[in-house]
């Protein structure tokens, strides 16, 4: 609930809150799968390309949260497509991900070094967000920012700002 | 070469030292695969169980470290074999990980997610390092360790201090 004294905060595009939602759809169908619901979709020029949802528990796999699983879609089918690494370093740099909680450190990392545009997520990750909760891999500026200074570091945007509820 | 004025370091066993001779040997493949020369491989009760090399370059996958490499060969054997995510956890927790080059932030802290016992590293990862160079996700004194603070972290063990040289 949106209050007069409400700290500011981003506000966004109907187009945003429709990816979210779109991510939204992916976490509920981790839930179903009685996974912890978290997903994710990869937005390129308007368009959905790929989606993931949390399969750590399905997989046995720590490490298969939602945007490992909606990043290796795209790898797999541009590897197949016979892409270079230059050709898909510069299609991700292109590439907006909308997850429903921030990334943690290791998904962070991974975003940071294939290079994405921009990250947009529900609510933060107090525990082990990478995106500003805990850590800002995302940032130019922070220490432990993985891309090469030279290069431009991903923007993060929360759309939940606890603090103006 | 070690000065009488070397900085205290750790020593290590043979059998130390065997370990990262094999973790050397993935490396020098990945070399003459035209990688970055990263090489792992993954020890339990003193048997070597997994192996991996760099290879980014050729999955075309930004992501694809020696460290993700060689826990994914076990990850897939012990998803066919039906273990239990808690089993699962339970054998990654006696692994020892012996890698050339410091793991990176993103590797880091997917070995703190999975549970590993230790890792034992060639060099330092001066720019990327997520075991004392930049970040100490081993460390359960980190702000930013993964694991739960009622668990264990996993120590990590440099093998070449260049300051002793």
């Amino acid at each position: 609930m949106e209050t007069d004294n409400a700290a500011p905060c981003e506000r966004f595009s109907p187009e945003v809150l429709g990816f979210m939602q779109l991510a939204i759809d992916q976490a509920k169908l981790a839930l179903d799968s009685l996974e912890v619901p978290v997903g994710c979709v990869i937005v390129e020029g308007g368009n959905v390309i790929a989606a993931g949802r949390n399969r750590t528990n399905e997989t046995r796999n720590a490490t298969r949260h939602a945007e490992m699983e909606a990043l290796d879609v795209l790898l797999v089918q541009w590897q197949r497509s016979g892409f270079s690494a230059a050709e898909v370093a510069q299609k991700f740099s292109v590439c907006s991900f909308y997850v429903t909680c921030e990334p943690c450190i290791m998904c962070a990392a991974a975003l940071s070094i294939i290079g994405v545009k921009e990250v947009y997520y529900g609510c933060a990750n107090d525990k082990f967000g990478g995106c500003g909760s805990i850590l800002s891999l995302n940032s130019s500026s922070s220490e432990a920012c993985i891309r090469s200074v030279s290069e431009l570091a991903f923007s993060a945007h929360c759309l939940m700002d606890v603090g103006s509820y």
